[in-house]
């Protein structure tokens, strides 16, 4: 069997993440992680990963089917994204909803004329989530989507915190109010808030001296990380965090209540729930399963962006379409 | 906008839900049902319905674009399948599991000959469940899939119960079993026997002068749908029975408990869960998504079998790609 080669580009705890997911699929080979750092200064998970400089990549065009993104949002991949698909068929978690659709024309462009194949925005949200809200959104056309998240860490939040004068280190836990949660499965169709949906727990550790009472206020108060939320922060030590939050669970779970019936009154409920022990794992395990399709749709001659939505869910799997229909029909 | 065009084969409970879920649609019109029955003796969901006869279906091939097969797969489904699909792109609801590959074959060979497209086995399992499967194991690989079935109807254990000696009338409730489902969703992943899984709850109305306690005796013991299980019958009367459990509840869900991460430690759980309140409302509607992407399809020029697993998700849509991109991402 040829091995799909994969490269990974960019090695924080998705690239990690997507390293380990490799090594679970016997149909593909991990070429090297890249990396903008000294290449002798990377120690990967796996001793037998090898790591190249970045700007190496383009050498590498013969060596590798697929490049895994695994740069941020923000400021890596809208310039990653379209640099790398001339090159390769691409996977990226793009994650900055508002500017898809923008980054999606981008790609889609740059991979046509390139000839490649990039799917963009996949993971868990965007990415399942998406998934899951489409295909129940269409087999119940009359209903409410409900998303929650959590409970786990949010990046975003913990570093917000973690940038106010007097703060050490700090992780934030997003939580699901359970009181939501069961309206929404009982398909009462509830409007909720955005406090009543998740509520925010802080664990922060103060540096010697600072205001704990002002660090507390300053994070209620933060315009959309926190004010829209009730909140409750911990103060602990460095020792404490280390040991009891350096963990990256997440998960959360997309919810549709629908109504089917001549009179519009039989409830029927959706649930896609994912509960993650470690979210860079995870995430880094989807990107790797559509890199899979990304080089099968490749094969039968596609070009251009795609996301979740687009690939048929069949090319995501190592194994045939007979073999499908036998064992998971 | 051209509205796509569907006919209903075979007029029991699941062709009443696809004509309900058909209504939900805007994008799609009922040109009739097609029975067995004199189309004049037959009394429609929704007024405007028309019933024709199925033998007449046959000259409507200018008039619908894709009929919706609500056929059993025992007998009707083997036999129409094919020779529908020779005139109209179709769906089916094809169950019996280890028939499925060879109906996909006669399927696919009479479909391509046709120019028509043909997708089988859809509904919630097959189907839905089927397609969580594939998600969820190609994102999982290193993992094992459960599926909980109920709390709800099974028609074919009610059947079962309904030819015995002395039994009026029956219900049969599949229910999962919670101790089984909690062991699952811990991530421990239990080797779970039929017994350990679900339950089996017997509503039983008995005739006038029966043995009850001989009938119950021959329900716990009846091998393939009992005798595997643990099994509790209550006889009740014919207006409690008609009062209380007339109903069409179903659900389950599809638990993929796996493990990522450099040493396979990290528990990662994916769940899909559904809970309907009617199982045919719930089936008709899957079916119509599905009717929409065979339509889809054929009109970008696919033609042949398939399945769940081959329709791209956005196909199941009548929301344009950059329209879902925006929504859903």
């Amino acid at each position: 069997m040829t091995k799909i080669r994969v490269g990974i580009a960019g090695y924080g705890n998705l690239g990690k993440g997507v390293e380990m997911a490799i090594a679970q699929n016997p149909d593909m080979e991990l070429v090297g992680v890249f990396t903008r750092r000294q290449p002798q200064d990377v120690k990967t998970i796996r001793p037998e990963t090898k790591a190249y400089h970045i700007d190496d990549a383009a050498k590498m065009t013969n060596d590798i089917d697929v490049m895994i993104l695994c740069g941020g949002s923000a400021t890596d991949l809208p310039k990653q994204g379209p640099e790398f698909v001339k090159l390769f068929h691409t996977i990226d978690s793009f994650d900055t909803h508002a500017k898809i659709p923008e980054y999606f024309e981008h790609m889609d462009q740059t991979a046509k004329a390139a000839g490649k194949v990039g799917i963009i925005s996949v993971g868990w949200d965007p990415g399942l989530f998406s998934l899951n809200r489409m295909y129940a959104g269409a087999v119940l056309p009359n209903g409410k989507d409900y998303t929650f998240w959590g409970k786990g860490i949010s990046q975003g939040h913990s570093d917000a915190i973690r940038r106010i004068e007097g703060v050490q280190d700090a992780k934030q836990y997003t939580i699901p109010i359970e009181k939501a949660v069961e309206e929404v499965r009982s398909g009462s169709n509830p409007e909720l808030t955005t406090r009543e949906k998740h509520l925010r727990e802080c664990f922060v550790v103060a540096k010697p001296g600072a205001d704990t009472a002002k660090i507390e206020q300053e994070i209620k108060t933060m315009p959309n990380y926190f004010s829209d939320y009730d909140t409750v922060v911990h103060f602990i030590s460095q020792e404490e965090l280390n040991e009891r939050h350096s963990g990256m669970p997440h998960g959360g779970f997309v919810i549709r209540s629908g109504k089917t019936g001549a009179n519009q009154e039989t409830k029927q409920i959706i649930e896609y729930n994912l509960k993650l022990e470690s979210n860079p794992e995870f995430t880094g395990s989807v990107l790797v399963a559509y890199a899979r399709a990304a080089y099968r749709m490749s094969q039968e001659g596609v070009t251009g962006a795609k996301t979740v939505l687009d690939v048929p869910p069949a090319y995501l799997s190592a194994k045939s379409g007979a073999e499908l229909r036998k064992e998971l029909l």
